[in-house]
């Protein structure tokens, strides 16, 4: 029996039904998330450029948008355990370019950009509070890494009572191996997956 | 270049120090987590049977143990969207046998046992204030599946700047694919890897 | 310039718009905050009796009710630093009755009873998620004591973006003092204040 | 039988144990909870220069501090429900003075500021996690207002299984009858109250 086999049979892998209300939730699509110098590479600029036009229609329809930036302070007083597993992730200070949005996703005003230091957007932050205060129910997730900051935020979302969507063509890692073996485990236990091109679908 | 080449080249991979003291979480090994024919399968049971000696020594050394059981209300109340996805989750109800710790890890007074309605031992739970209280910085993790509420399990911990390790050969899973894609995940980003015969030097 | 005046001279006190959708939170109306010789006395029994209306105009509407206990495990294991600072906190354990809801109050099925071990309804539990999970974008609240559980509650409720109503009648306190201040600090900071007779305003 | 007799007849107002290592919080003392034309008066003044002798001396033990300031964005679009109640909030704009910590106690290199939008310096933040990170089990607190950002900060700490100690005269509030009907409620049930004079004691 294969894996998805075994999964079938325990009647997961199923859909979650629609939400009322979606916001788009940009995960850290900074610049340092796109190099392959820093934290980025394989497919995240790729999944950065398929954003863009889901950027736009969530803004055409008056939809929120909500962006994530990992950010320490220049004196390093916030880092914590997670920087020791992943040291580099001290040079995301406010004041460096590589935790900035990249130029191509620039957020507007009134979009929230949520400061956070751990992998999922929810993790002490005000996220939760944010979309709940904006009446949305449901989250799609474009950004980067798959294996990182998508699924923690992705897990956090469904078990906060979001309806989560990953937008597939939009979130991107810097190795294809974690990519797809976390795309397989959100499809199976914590998300709807569809690709961009199936957006219309999800917001009508 | 292969998976793990990408993630040295961005140092990641390294290990996190050891803490001054460590407590088990035994994540959600329920009948239910065991039986093939609900949750369990792969090599869940060998998992579960491994964590014996493992409780056993942090016993000895009175160091603390906290279980977890998935649980939610007989009139199915606080189910949430988790439950649309995974819809066999509702029969893990506090009557039911699926959801009791398994009696080959049976808890002791004194030893916390956390309800929880989510995939991570910490979302909206205690857990990370009774830690607190109990004077602990570290985490060794236990527990079913590798690829679900250990896994959401180990990134809440690092995140609330515990430093967790995932002991190897107690952590099992439907599914053996997504069980080593997600060492492969935790090893990389959230967590040092031991085997249960590695487990002096990590509480020593 | 009284405390009043100071406070509207800093443009407080004002009121906060009307929700979608309220859930009546009844807080801690368990038998040992009526008893005066557990945690109750004051105004406890008195507001407790008040609220039985409320909970059938609620019922009557099919709008949503949570209940929460404080309830400790019976071997002390999850006791904290709060039952340091009140230690009779730790007789409200599972079986003891004085953790229980009292009889004028009785959840039905349906109804979810919150278990926690602080004072906010919200802290280390799952009702954010939960009502969140129901649509629900304002709470009403009861309970006991005004001071305690029912302020820690609501600075939680509207921290989180729900839109927090203190039933007036409806919250006791087993002192007068801390009843009125804090009926003052909520009514000045946190909350809209309502009687139960003007009830029917706040749900139309 | 008077209010405080009450509380003792039910073993409230008794004190917590001494932890091993204190961090000192300082709630919120920005430029505009000193300006009585905002949000200040009363005792704010008062109570922040009684705290510049503190901030010294916990940084001759080398002891942690950590500041707090409310920071909404400037578009105004993380303001929540808590800014319908209070207006005058969304002037705590990142670039306005009225946000930024005071002269008297500016934060050195390696001291954290943590930016919240709600009452409590727990909520939606970091702090509980930074705390954990520095090897923190108890927590010193100044700032303003005591009927406010202090109370719920307090009652989060002792919540999340801190030590919380208030330094009475490092505490102030606009209005002088809610300052003391605070310390009430914090001396009876959530925290232990010491003057500045009396600091030794507690970080001996």
């Amino acid at each position: 029996m294969n894996d998805t086999d075994i999964y079938r049979n325990q009647r997961m892998g199923g859909m979650i039904g629609k939400g009322r209300r979606t916001a788009l939730i940009i995960v850290d699509f900074v610049n340092g998330f796109i190099d392959p110098e820093v934290f980025g590479g394989g497919n995240t600029r790729d999944a950065a450029e398929a954003t863009v036009p889901v950027l736009e229609a969530f803004r055409a329809r008056n939809l929120p948008v909500v962006f994530t930036r990992i950010v320490y302070a220049d004196d390093g007083s916030d880092a914590g355990i997670w920087c020791e597993k992943v040291p580099r992730l001290r040079e995301l200070t406010d004041s460096s370019p590589a935790s900035h949005v990249i130029d191509m996703l620039k957020p507007r005003a009134g979009e929230t950009v949520i400061r956070k230091t751990q992998a999922s957007a929810f993790f002490d932050t005000n996220l939760g509070s944010l979309l709940r205060g904006l009446n949305v129910d449901a989250v799609a997730v474009a950004g980067a890494t798959t294996s990182g900051c998508v699924r923690a935020t992705v897990v956090d979302a469904i078990s906060a009572n979001f309806r989560p969507t990953v937008i597939t063509d939009c979130v991107g890692d810097r190795a294809l191996g974690p990519h797809e073996a976390n795309l397989f485990d959100m499809r199976q236990k914590y998300a709807n997956l569809v690709t961009s091109g199936e957006l219309d679908a999800l917001l009508a």
